[in-house]
């Protein structure tokens, strides 16, 4: 059984794999194809378990983890971030690898990618529906069809479709709510698919589905594909929007206890911001929080402590609050779990999950390119 | 001249060499040991730099951390985090390589601790005086005094001091309040040692000393040593407390501009949580950010553009604000460069950093070994 005697990033490979399934046929029941972000994991291995359901499209955020991922055989992958017309080089050969997608959201540089591309690669022009992140706004036409026109007047790439990613679902804390900002986001989306068609664009794919909306929604009419990355590990903000129970949270932090203050109810870990990331999740009942914590079982984690966060973080440094009588159970020297407000940065984290069997599975990190 | 096709970790080491020249002559001038923490930069490189400046002793945050130093020559390393009773064997094998200093908040272990080491280690207790991050508070006399008897009853174990870290200066935001939370620190620091040297523990030393007060205050009289860490590259967190100019921030992230949106004055760098951290500072005139943005000029970066901020960063994707006559000179293709919020953070995120000579320095991550 694995010490854990420094922070360990934990995979509970079953629930993955269970995650995966689960999704795969809500995909299936939508109707619309299965594009998986393979963000969250950055993992050989992980993907493979996807394979094995049948998935063949995947999205990934960088053009290093397009080309992780196709070295591992995928042949259709789409990089869901504004194309870096700075890696044309890499893109160039990255487009005879596999089918390439790219996200446009200009007709800027659209030229000098086109030049570099060897094979043609899809453009997908990226819609801002209102998270203000990135992307074109739905509603402006003239900007669309100027992108859609540039697209189209270079051989080397072809005009796919429609992508959004819709972070406003992060904020919805009610069923009602999230079902809200969907539709709103699907009606600009299929407002826009039908501008486009009009000023001459015609069958545009439509790409939408972050975990919380592609985990509890049962309607995506009008999309052509989903692209969850989260749901395969799941994590504390998940569990915060009740996307996912405590039995769906797939990887943990392993931490040992170093120091004990009972006074104040509260235990530092070893285990801090360069081990969990600094991303946080607001919570109705603890404010802030950077995780919860689980007791160890076997070599994995039991259920989360009751009333139990990581409250703070520095930067080796965690700490974890707890109510009395749980403070009072344990000691320097135990392994606590922390299940992290946000697994995929923890995941960049690490370079390597310990499966609960001890397997070393190997984790890509996007500096590592 | 490097390209910064992505994002990569640029090291200023002629300003990081001056940074540590001027720390040096501090430490001197106030009559104190300096024992730099390596946390911030983890590279043998800079540290040889250190050593040119006639540095002996160094500071560090784990047992990991220790290794690598030791194995580069270093004999005399502080391991300023509470000690890992799991990591024993590791602690025991470095003992021997080095002169080793362990942090203990509390009694518990320490016999364990004793019988794994090989060669005598110093114990240095941890003290809070108020951040309640960590620590033995400064005036529970009686939990001082038990972890002196335990430490002095093992033979292999030597009682060396009181150690803090006064956290709380990074909240103080002028001059005469950082000189309060200094004093308030030293004289709590004072009281403990003169409250155990009555106990029967004399000749206690003291160990204080973060970037604020080591690079602004001028009395550091009752200490022994020093410990700041940050101030070999800065960023933009000790920028807005005043410590440091723009001059000495010496390391900074290069990120290629991805995509303009300029009709709300930002653009969308290549640049996330997963290469500057998902730290921020609170600032007086822009709220919480995640770094300062400079234009690129050579092989470095030039001025601050006035103004400008990052404002929000996903896993990959950050959001630069700008007025809107920056904006205007912007465009999707150049790149900027990003002082980063937390640059200790963001150094373990990279595996490298690049010179301005283009001279790649290895660092190393944490998480890595």
């Amino acid at each position: 059984m694995a010490p854990y005697t420094k922070p360990t990033l934990v995979l509970d490979e079953g629930r993955a794999r269970r995650n995966i399934e689960r999704m795969t046929a809500r995909a299936a029941g939508f109707g619309v194809r299965f594009r998986p972000h393979f963000k969250t994991h950055q993992s050989r291995h992980i993907g493979r378990i996807f394979r094995e359901f049948g998935i063949e499209a995947i999205t990934v955020s960088s053009v290093s983890m397009a080309s992780y991922f196709a070295a591992d055989g995928w042949t259709d992958i789409l990089i869901a971030f504004p194309f870096n017309i700075l890696e044309a080089a890499e893109i160039g050969r990255l487009s005879s690898a596999c089918s390439l997608g790219l996200l446009a959201e200009s007709p800027a540089g659209l030229a000098a990618l086109a030049r570099r591309v060897s094979a043609p690669a899809d453009i997908w022009i990226k819609i801002n529906v209102g998270a203000n992140r990135a992307g074109a706004d739905w509603n402006d036409t003239a900007l669309l069809a100027r992108i859609c026109r540039e697209t189209i007047r270079h051989g080397s790439l072809r005009l796919r479709g429609l992508l959004t990613h819709n972070g406003r679902t992060y904020g919805a804390r009610s069923h009602d709510a999230l079902v809200r900002v969907h539709a709103d986001a699907m009606r600009k989306m299929l407002r826009a698919q039908k501008d486009l068609a009009r000023a001459g664009f015609p069958d545009l794919e439509i790409s939408v589905g972050d975990t919380p909306s592609s985990s509890r929604l049962d309607d995506f009419e009008g999309a052509d594909e989903i692209r969850p990355g989260n749901f395969v590990l799941n994590d504390a903000t998940q569990l915060e929007l009740e996307t996912c129970g405590e039995e769906d949270v797939a990887a943990a932090v392993a931490c040992p206890v170093v120091s004990m203050h009972p006074a104040r109810n509260e235990a530092v870990i070893y285990g801090g911001a360069i081990h969990l990331s600094k991303d946080d999740v607001l919570t109705r009942r603890d404010g802030r929080i950077y995780g919860r914590v689980c007791r160890r079982r076997g070599p994995g984690w039991g259920r989360i402590v009751p009333g139990s966060v990581v409250s703070s973080l520095s930067q080796e440094h965690g700490i974890v609050r707890m109510p009395a009588a749980e403070i009072k159970k344990l000691k320097a020297g135990d392994v606590l779990f922390v299940l992290p407000a946000h697994s995929c940065l923890t995941v960049d984290l690490f370079r390597e999950f310990i499966g609960l069997d001890g397997q070393r599975i190997p984790t890509i990190r996007s500096c590592d390119f």
